[in-house]
């Protein structure tokens, strides 16, 4: 069994942002070498998220709204979390979208179905912050 | 280590179904021949889900009812992604839900707890869509 | 490949709690000898997750507000699923919160981020319920 790792840093202009790391992830698995396993991509931070879903502009719009209706920024106060910091909203955030994806790697590429793009969901930004890319198999 | 790969199709006659289908990835594991290792079952489309949970009809009224509360379907203009489509509400839905599930191998069997089932739940049915059963494992 | 399986028991005195069950895993690592892979773990009821974030207090009780104002638990007759039981709340909060995480094992530990840690997230209990770890590389 083969194993292989790579950071991905990030450092987001806004609080709140998607980007797009399926290229990233490419990347790592071309350079590993695998050919048939498993990849986890995680976000290493718990104020941030890493998911699979579409890559449209406006669906991206909806998710920021929808988020802040579920689990809203402001009042900050309204959170006991937040006595010294202001992100407890980042911690729900990334409760509805996740931490992880496993994404199975077939012939030396990711196992994809047709719209499927990886995405770090950042909630409390503009510092920076990891995402762990795992891969193994043969 | 071996590796197994296998599609599961889907098409629902509803928008929205729940579908029990832990025996398809029964026979899966089967047919890999595997014994120790991880199952990975993922919807291949980014409007579905693949979850664990029970399989009880009054539950699965109750995942409808508190989806729509959530993530409802109309006014389909409440969301930026639906100005040619209609189905923005299935991409939020799929974030609750997730896109897939990870399941431990033990001699040869799904190590499941004593209610634990594999369900793939459409929220934008009508047509045929898929499911990704990967295993790896000796 | 090797594999390494263990189940983690609790009975917790609330209905609702969170375990940090950390330490738990890392005995199970250790156990497993394994230095590269990935570690499942998942709860093997359905009215339970094990999630990752932040061990922080004031975080904690606003998961607690949070979920309750998501999916209240009362009054018990609002789900279909509560004629013979009153858990369905417990269903629901175990959809936002997830099934399982899977960890990198990296040089033989849980290859995290800084403030990673893995709680046990109980949405009904005062009864017996388990956890699985499921260890599987070289």
């Amino acid at each position: 069994m083969k194993s292989y790792r790579k950071e991905l840093w990030f450092n987001t202009p806004h609080r709140r942002d998607f980007i797009n790391i399926t290229p990233d992830v490419e990347n790592c698995l071309a350079e590993s070498g695998i050919r048939e396993g498993l990849v986890l991509v995680n976000a290493m931070h718990i104020t941030a998220s890493v998911f699979i879903n579409d890559d449209e502009s406006g669906l991206h719009q909806d998710f920021e709204v929808w988020l802040e209706k579920l689990a809203p920024e402001k009042p900050h106060n309204q959170y006991k979390h937040n006595s010294y910091e202001d992100n407890a909203d980042a911690h729900l955030k990334r409760m509805v979208f996740g931490r992880e994806v496993v994404v199975a790697v077939t012939d030396s590429r990711l196992d994809f179905g047709p719209w499927e793009q990886i995405f770090y969901g950042e909630f409390d930004g503009k510092r920076k912050k990891r995402v762990l890319v795992k891969i193994i198999g043969d």
